[in-house]
This record gives C-alpha cells, structure tokens and sequence, in this order.
C-alpha cells in the first residue's frame, strides 16, 4: 500500500462540508488525511480550555469511511491569546525585533511559556487520541523552522556550548576567537550571532545554527515522549531549502518515516528530492508528505514513487477560501471536484490503489550535507554561483542512476562511485571514511572547494593532498603525481586520477560536472 | 476664473523677500497662495506660545495685492519640541522601531499628544483667520499618509474592528481565521500588522490599511469641525502612489473641492489623474493642487485644464535654500525670475486670466479602486507586472476619451461602456451594482484578475460566470455559451461576448486591452 | 629606508611558531612588523587584569632580529567582557538597533565606559612600551570608522553643535529648518539624524557625519597624548571609501605620518590612492599601512612607490586558520612559504633594500574632498551616476601626471593647472582660494556640478558666473561672455574659456573629462 491524501483542515468550513469531504476523498482513492496542523486555537480557543469534540467527529468521520490519520500536534502556530498572554516567548530576529502574531511559527522554541503550553497542549491530544483506530501516523508540528535570537536562547546557547566544548579554552580554540579580539573569559559572554558591526565569526554562526537544530530537536523529543503510548509511527515533515535550521540528517535518525515537502519545479528536483529522502531514511521508509496538487498530478508523483516513496499526500485537500495561502492549489480545487486537477488526483488515487512503495539499489553515492551548506552561506564568504545546493543537484543530474543521497557520515562501502562536490566542510571522521572508502577499492571524486575547513571552520590546507595526488595552493595544483586526465581550455588540468590504495580518486578543478565521464 | 498659484513659504526668508514676491505673483498671474502648509515651529515655536504675526503681515499683504490665500493648517509636521515633549506621539514602524523627528509627518494620528496639540494649534489658526479677508479656501495638513503601527493604533484599531464587525465570530469569519490558528476569542488579542514571522493574513493587511485611512479621516473631520466658522470652502491636498494610506474616493465625500497633487513624467498620466480627480469630485469642482513648475508650464497644464481643473497649482513659489526638497522646481527658481521657467509660468497665468474650468461629459467610465490596488499588494500574492495601477492607465490611454475614472460604488446608469480591469476585490454591492448596469443594457468590459475576492480577501469561484457566459477555473475558461470573438496564438479564448439581460458584457482572458476594439 | 611589512598577530598560533615567523620576515625582507592591532582581549583577558608577557616577548624577539615593530593600541574591538560588563557603549544604528559583540569595531566612542577602558589599555600599553627600543611606530586604533546615534552621541552631538553655532538662531539659519518646521527652540531639541518618516535635512546629515569624524578625532587625539612619552611617531590606518566617517584631509594634519590602507583591483586605482594620501601628507610622509598580498606584489608595489610611498606593508603575515578573514590573502599563505606569494613578496623585500621613498613634485592639483562626497549621499539628491568618488577617479586618469590630489583647502600657489571636478559643496574660503589662483595666473578647471552649495548645503545660485563667464540657469548656460571651446552633438556648449584676472578658466558642462585638452 502507498499512502495517498493530503492536510485536511476542515475547521475552516462549516460541519456540513464534511460529508461531502469523505465522499469526495474515497472518489479520489484517499487513504491518508493530515488533520489537526494549525489547529491549536480551534483545540485550545482560550487557555486551559480545550473543546475536542469537532477532531473527535472529524475522526471518527474519516474511520468510518476507512480513511486513515496523519494526526498532528498543533504546536506549529500558537493561538493570538498565547501572544497576549507571553510576548517574552515571541521570537527575536538578529536586529532585536520581537516578532509577533499575525502569520505561522511564530514562538521561541527556547521560550518557557512556549515550551510549557505547547507540550500541555500536545498531552491533551496524545491522551484522547493514543488509541484511536483511525491514527495510521503522528505528525510532530509541521516545518520545524523558527530561528530566534532572544535571551532565552542565548542562556540555552551557552548551555549547549557548554556541554559541547567543556571549557572556555576549548570553544576559543575551535572559534580562533584570537582574531578580533573576541576570547571569551566566561561562556557567560557569548551571544547569539545578532546584528553586529560588520562581518561575524564563521564558526559562531555554524555552531548557532547547529545548536538552533539542536534546540528544535530537543522540542521535538519532547513531543514523541509524549505520544509513546500510542501505536502508530511518529513522523515530523521536512522543509527543504537553504533557510532550514535543522539538519535533517540527524533529524531523520529520530522519526519512523522520513517525510519531506517538496515543492520544486523541475522532475530532476524531484528526483533529487526523493534520493536524499531515501538517503536519510536509509532502512526506513520515506514519503512525500506535501506537495503541490497539479492537472499533472500523476506525472508529478512518478519521480517519486520510482525512488521509493510509500506515500504520496499534497497540500492541501480543499482550497482555502482565505488567510495567506488561499491561492495555493488544492486537490479540491475552489471551483469544487468538476476540475481537471481534482480529476487527475483521482485517476492517480485509483493507479496507487494496487502499487507497493518500489526497493531501490543504488551503486552510485552523492554526497551532500545541510552543515556544509549553512556554512558556505556565511557573510565572510565571496557569494558564490553556483551555490552548494545548485552544484549537489548539477552532479545527481548528471550522473547514471540510481543514486544515494547520503550525508556525508553515512556509511560509503559497497558503493562503486562517491561524489563529494564542493564540500567545503569536512570533519576528521568525514576524511577517515573516505580514505577508507577509497583505500578499500572505491572510486571517489572530490571537486573544487572540497574539504577546505573543519568541523569548526578552521582552515585545512593540504587536507586532501594525499588522495589527490597533488598539492593544492588555493586553486592551483602543483607537485602533481597523479594523471591529469583532461586541460582547461588554458591548459591547466582540470581533472587529475589518483590511484589511493586499492581505489581510484578523481579531482575536478572546478565544481562543474561536465568532465565526469 | 481658474485658481493659479503655489505653495507660499515666506517663513524661510527675510521679511524683505515678501514685496519682491508680491510683485512678481501679480506678474505672474497668480490669484491663489497657498500659505502655511508646514509652519508650525514658526506658528507655536514654543509649547503653547503663539506666534501668529508674521502670519498676519503675509496675508495682509497677499490681501492687499488681490491675491487669495489657501491656509493650511501646520499639522502636518509638528516641532521638534513636540518631538522632545511626547516621543510616544512618534510613529512606529513594522518593526517597532519609534521614528524621530527629522523630515515631515513624523506623528502618530492616533497619538493622544498629537492630536491634543494638533488641533489646539488649528482651533488657534481657525479662531485668527475664520473671518480673513485674503482666505478662499482652506487646506487642512498635507497629503495624509503616515502609516503607524504604535500601541495607540493598536487600541485604535480594536475598536474600530469592533463597530466594523460587532463581534468576534463576525471577525474570525471576515478574516478566515481558522488558517494558521489565528481564530481570536477576544478584540484584545488582535494586533496591527506588526513584523511577524511569515505571510500574513491579507484580510487582516487590508482591514488595517482601511483603519488607517479612517483614523486620518477622522483627524482630518475633527479640524474641519473646528473650520465651520469660517465662509471658505475646504479641502485636502491628495497625494497619488500605490503606498498612500488614504481612500480618496471615500476622502472625497469629505471635502468641498478635490485637490490633487501630481507628479508624472507624461501626459498619458496627467490624463489619467485629471480624469481621476474628476471622478472622485463627482459633481463638485477638483483642482491640481501641487504639480513640478517647469519651462513648459502651458503644455503640463493643458491636459488638466482640458479635463475640468478648477486650478492650476505648483509646488512651490520660490525654491528652497536649504532643506530635504531644495532642488525641486519652483515658479521662482534659484537663479530668481529672469529665468525661462518664471516667464513660461507667467505666460500660462497670463492665458489663465480669460478662462473658466471646462465641464467635461463622458460617456466611458473606467473603474478605478484603491482598495483593491492595496489588496493586490498583499505579500501572498506573487508579484504581479504589470501592477494594479499600471493596467488601470494601460485601460485609459487604449480607451475613446472622454472618460471618467470613477470608484466601483459609484452610480453607472447612463454610461455607454464601464470597463472594470484587473478589479480583483469586489464587494456584493459592485457585483449587484454591474449587473444592474449590464442588465439594463449598458456594456460592460471585464478582465482576467476581476472579481476573484470579496470585500474581505476570500476567493468567490464563479463570481462573474453569469455575466460572462462561461466557467472560469482558476484562468482557464469552460462550458462558454458566450461568443469567442478573439482567441489567443495558442487558440485559447481572448475576448468573450456575452448577451446578460438588456446588455452586453465582453470578458478579456489578459489584462491588456489589445482586443478591445 | 623603505617600510616593508604587515600585520602580525602571533596570538592566533602556538607560541612555536614565532621563531619560524621571524625567520620567514628575515627571509622576506621584512623590517616593520605591525603587532597588536585587535590585541585587546589577550592584553586584558578579564576587567582589569592585563598580561602583557606574551607581547614582551613578541617584542623582544622581534628586536633581536632587528624587525622594527609598528605598536598598535587595541581600542578597535573591545573583549566578549566589555560587551557584558556595558551594554549601553555598544553602538546604535539609525533604526535604533544597539548592535553586540560579535565581529570588530563594536563600541560607541562616545560612551563614558569605552573612554574609560580603551584609554586605560592604551595607558598601560604605553607606559610598558614606550621607550621599548623595538618600537619605531605606534598605530593607534585600527581605521577609524564606527558610527553610532545612541544617547551619548546625541548629547554629544548637541555640545558640538553648540561650540560650532553658538546659539539656536545660528543653527537655524544655518541648517534652513524653516522647511518642514524643522525649527528649534533650543539645543535640547535636536537629534542625530536617526530613523525618521521621510527625507532628512541634509545640513543635519552632513554636520552629524562631521561630528562623528570629530568624536573619533576625539579619541585619536586622547590616545595620542598618552604616547607623548615615547619618541616613535603616531599614526593611524586610515581607510578609503564611501563609508568611512573620517574627513581624512583634517586627520592628516594630527599624524606623524599618513598611513592608508588601500584594497583596489586596478593599478589607476593604486596611483589615485597614493596620490592622495602624498596630496594629505604634504609635507610629511606616507605609507601604504595595508594591502593584499600577492603574486604580482612587485607590480602591485610600484604605483605606491613610483609616488613616494615611505612603506609597502600588507595585511597580513601569516593567514589566520579561522575567523572572518580566513581567506583575506597573507605574506604567508596557508599553504606556507614554499607558495608564490611569498617567493615574490620576498623579491620585492629584497629589491627594497636598497631604495630610499621617491620625492614627487607636481605641477596639477586635482581637488578632492570627502565632505563634498558625503553631502553628495543625502538621500535628498538623485542618486548619481557617476558618483563623485568615480568622477574624480576618472579625472585622475585623463590628466597628465603628476597630481597632486588635494583637499579643496590646500594652497594652489605654484600648481600649472587645478581641476575641481563635481566639487558640489564649496565653502566661501574655498571659492576665495579658487579666484586667488585663477586671479594669480593658474589655470583653473570647473566642471558641471561643482559649488553648487555652500558649508550648508545651501544651493548657491550664480556662484561660478564670474568665474566661468556665463550665467548658470540649473544646467544651462546663457549671458556666455567666455569662448565657447567645444559644443555637444546637440549644439550646446561643452566647455567654455574664461580669461579671469591673469589666469584662465575653463567650465566644463557635463563632469566627464573627455574634452579636457
């Protein structure tokens, strides 16, 4: 069975179109309903006061219909009273502009108030609802990413530092806060990177960024906790792009299904989508839990599902009549089921109904890491064009399939091909695995701009000497002992092949795929 | 007689000056001055110490020469020791940040400081002037349009949702505040539109610029009140742009005479604003308040004239030493009056002498809305080229002149053709109101983008299948029973003709008006 | 002697690595190492507590060797501490936003805590050091260049403001605030031009960014006097660009020696920057406090020295392994010695040995004034392009060398020729100096642009008529008496010849040189 549907938010119509939903949704061959995302002000319209009974109806709707649940936790979007009640739990941007209601995601997730009346509320629904037969799926939040600078999270990001660097020599070492002027004396003297005078430390950004995941995560856990009684798999849903603060691939270690929204508007995007999916998810199975409904509905999920997606669900069931995403498309669209969209959905409902997610065996690995992207978005960096993400994507084009999109801590042996492009940041155990991987018979490339810095931002000349067969002064490469397979136009190499212990390692001078093959 | 002059500053030079401006006014032709506008530092240079001699001498003098004077009312930018005495009365911007004293119109209209002091110093001028000779018309500020988002507009505005929608249930439906848990269970807990973390809710963005326009209106009632005494007519100057915090066509129901200021750079646009302007008057007189003086004064004032201005005005008689607009055209520039712009400017007043405001009949009406305009400007919406205004003059230049500008609640009996392009936000009242129109045998030309939203931001699918013959599915049109009388390159419809009751309605599938004819 | 070296910053490594440091300058040719500069947070780890043993034995070492050290004072970027310890002498951007520790520069030098803690590290560091034979230069501050609109500026704002007028009728007159009721009853009143509704008042932008300049000026004077026990010259680093809040032509006059730090990508850029800091120093010397190490450093070196440079100095030594001027190039790369850059930065250490700074003299003044460039960024004026810095550059490279490039104050007796391109602000003394020379027998040339306001920004109409032999009306010429020398394509004139006294005086009417010969 695949999973097919979509977030069916049916407090913004009246009771009477319900009936008309489940008719509507077993037409389209719908077995999955997201329900309860953005409710919290209709599951708590005052504090401490919580009315149940329209979700009891909504499920007990849906079950009798066969119609399966993707219940979620509603802690994504506090209700205005909580705004009222707590401006110290409303995040703070950079400039010190505490935010305030009025769109989603509008909470410090470090904000006590904030982490209290969530987890309240998130205890409210797991208790009703642990053994509900129609729950098939629990839906943490929804797009986890808030990022804030507030004094709460100042306190929880000397915490983190705390426990991630031991001492106060040990951060300024990792920092090299020796550069202006910044030695910390105290962890009590750090800051959240906010507006400061001109360019900021590298590896304070990086690490925020990291603990700013970490902080998310932690929230998280909290949640699952919370829902441990009941049997259905917890998942949360991914947002993809360069603004994430999360790290997905630690993300994806802690949720029984990997699920991704995914709003592209190429199928090699798609494709790309769903092999770093599959690549995070590794054992576990994956879905594509939102995307956008289209008359070329079926067209649309075939990247996907070949690539193994054990769901396919779109936001949203029926069109907003209002608030902020009234225009987006809907598999019921504003003009009701008499349209081409909600046509095809329902022809792509009907195909699912005998298909399995497929097993993919990939021998090819494409390495890619969200840390290594935050930190080539730091302002000291020259902008760079193409950017990390449009590099990664250029290389799953152009190499044969299947492919693995794999962090770069995953695993590497039985893989024939890794490719690490452009991959700026790399950790002590990053450079082990691929001298392993490569010492043991792999075939490796590496590209421009890989492996400049550590885990910390540190500089690293020389780092990948060995495996090259050359030495490397910035761009340029001297004392080459490796094959220089194919010249730039000028004459300089542009792609040297290094036997390394039993394997192979190609270096590209620049981040372009074209000399691949 | 046709109004000609220009803003009067006599405070921004020796009293020395006043003669020789005298003198070369009469030379000029000029028969109004426009005198006041920003002297309230001269008017009340201290708090509650009055200064009203200068004032005295100048309209005397002005009197003298036969020349009429528009008074202002300072209000517009208060002194820096209001500043100083009430930073709370200050705006506040989206971000909260408190704005200073600096430019002009730096105030809070909601501010309980400003208004106090406002209107003191206009009961102050109105008691000194009510019976002036010199006086012909009042101009109370200048071109309101200071948006605030401050705690006073806060308060303001929960009380003006509360008369507008009564009740909380009557809000949370207008705003579609089940979308992104925004439902409030209180008028307390709503906020302006304040900087928040995503997309906000375009009903609530809307709502807010309608609070805003009124809360100026309600300033602007307040001094008129205070006005009553006195024989001259009143009025406020109207500044043009897609950022203006005001609803001119409401705006104008409010004054004796619409006066507009206008700053284009072709006489397509000078068209436009003048038919505009005259829209808004209905069958009161309008007038061009402020426009660039300039060595071709007679050819700018033509397409004014020739549409109905009731005046001929500039912004400003004599250029500005020093100060933010020192470089802006004066009927008297820098380099004094031997000068073309001086002698073009006296040819024009010399022309003006012998002629009266023409009366204009048209039998085209274009509608023209600005509320609209600000919904379209709503961040959910993808940004739109070409914008909201633009297509409204791309509609008036392609049109049979003369034509009428007019709002969309506006009376249409008796015109030969309305055209309502791009008119995205329609109110039930305009819808009836069309129909009336078209059903008693007008013709009626409506485009893509027409009517997709009612008066509170929330899609109406089908709104205008009636009228034009066909079913519209987000742009795609079918099921028509109406005539294709034009079809696009890739044989889709261009141009629909329909038959609705006694009339006939064309529906355009883009927005240009290239098939028109 | 020639000056050659850079920034040394050994804290950032283990302290082994100082004796490869100094063996690699030996080797480099180095003889003046800049040591210090951000400093702060190693020399004063916690309040109060200072260790200066690490900086002995820098000094010391370097001594041994026979490197001169260039001491820098740290007052540029105080520690993590003083942030924590005084939140209030943190600076405050025009939104009101007090920025935080986080990158460098980070302070308001107006605030009584940053006076107090940057004056006594450099008391001790002077008191230590003073007579240290290592010591040939003291560096104080790093590029001057922090501005700031809290609280303490404004209160020192309004002191200054006060010395400079004398009393508020003054400061009225002088900064026209009879526009836009801008008056002032008293002192009190005013602000720094902070976040304000709309245009601000440029008289009030260009006096703040000239008391900002003094305040810094201020501080530099302060820590100068605490090192008036040492026999080694002062100086400071001055940055070039549009940003910079520092009038360089009065800077120079309270340094021993002009040192600019200079970043530019072409070698009429370099020749610019080295004429004008000669064009400062005037009778004094210069150096070249800073640029980019390279692999072309001979090529790069010779604009500077072919112009009289006292010193060819980089930043920096060796590069920094993290921070965020990781990748800013080093004399000493990442990759270390065995690399290009150092190899020809030793060959140009080695090639200096012998020479000794050049003696220029110019027959060509080419008149530059920061003051005119910042008047010419008040959001008032039209944005310009080119802008004045361009303009000038352009200038630069059409004369024929060598120039002299000048401030406008600067005596012109003896130059052939004095070209005042664009110079937009010009001071009656300035226009009495510019009559004296043309009046004396030079040749002057004005282009389009240039007086066209006074020390105020007052628009000064027919200030150039005498001088040019013609009437200017805005950009148009008429009256001409002077000898039309070219004419546009379109038949207007391009440049005119004036005899003025003895001398001659051509106006140009655009500001492009191309019809300069």
């Amino acid at each position: 069975m695949i999973y097919f549907g979509g977030d069916y938010n049916p407090e913004q119509w009246p009771a009477s179109v319900r009936k008309d939903d489940v008719e509507l949704m077993l037409r389209a061959g719908v077995n999955l309903a997201t329900v309860g995302v953005f409710s919290w002000s209709r599951l708590e319209p005052r504090p401490g006061e919580f009315d149940f009974g329209w979700l009891d109806e909504v499920l007990d709707l849906l079950h009798e219909a066969g119609i399966g649940v993707c219940l979620a936790t509603p802690t994504a979007s506090p209700p205005p009273w909580f705004t009222k009640l707590h401006p110290d739990a409303m995040p703070v941007n950079r400039d010190g502009v505490r935010l305030t209601h009025g769109s989603r995601d509008t909470y410090c997730v470090n904000a006590p108030a904030y982490l209290a009346s969530s987890l309240t509320v998130t205890n409210r629904l797991a208790s009703r609802y642990a053994d509900h037969p129609a729950v098939r799926l629990w839906h943490i939040h929804n797009e986890y990413g808030t990022t804030c600078y507030c004094d709460s999270c100042a306190a929880a990001f000397r915490r983190w530092l705390s426990l991630r660097y031991g001492d106060e020599a040990a951060l300024n070492d990792a920092w090299s806060t020796d550069f202006w002027s910044q030695r910390v004396s105290s962890f009590d003297e750090v800051l959240p990177p906010r507006a400061t005078q001109y360019l900021g430390n590298p590896a304070q950004l990086l690490d925020y960024r990291r603990f700013v995941s970490d902080a998310m995560l932690a929230h998280f856990r909290a949640q699952r906790a919370l829902l441990a009684d009941s049997p259905a798999p917890v998942t949360t849903n991914f947002a993809l792009g360069g603004w994430v603060p999360v790290d997905h691939a630690q993300w994806s270690r802690e949720v029984d299904i990997v699920a991704i929204d995914d709003y592209p508007a190429a199928d090699e995007d798609r494709a790309f989508a769903a092999d770093l999916a599959r690549g995070w998810a590794r054992d576990r199975p994956w879905m594509l839990m939102e995307h956008a409904p289209s008359a070329a509905a079926r067209a649309v999920a075939e990247p996907y599902l070949a690539r193994g997606a054990a769901g396919i669900l779109y936001f949203q069931w029926r069109a907003s009549r209002g608030g902020a995403e009234q225009w987006h498309p809907a598999m019921v669209p504003h003009e009701g089921p008499d349209t081409p969209v909600f046509q095809e959905i329902s022809a792509l409902g009907a195909e699912l109904r005998d298909r399995e997610p497929v097993t993919v065996t990939a021998s090819t690995a494409l390495l890619y890491d969200e840390q290594t992207m935050w930190a080539l978005q730091a302002p000291h960096l020259p902008a760079r064009d193409p950017d990390y993400d449009t590099v990664a994507r250029r290389w799953h084009r152009a190499l044969d399939g299947p492919i693995d999109v794999l962090p770069p801590t995953a695993p590497l042996h039985g893989y024939d091909l890794v490719v690490a492009p452009m991959l700026y940041l790399m950790s002590a155990a990053v450079h082990r695995s691929l001298r392993d991987y490569a010492g043991g018979g792999g075939r490796l490339i590496l590209t421009a701009g890989t492996a400049q810095v550590d885990e910390h931002c540190r500089v690293t000349p020389g780092a990948l000497d060995d495996l090259i067969g050359a030495r490397l002064i910035g761009p340029d490469l001297t004392d080459i002992t490796a094959t220089v397979l194919h010249r730039l136009p000028d004459g300089r190499p542009a792609v040297l092949e290094n036997r390394y212990g039993a394997g192979i390692v190609r270096y590209m001078t620049t981040q372009d795929p074209g000399f691949t093959h």
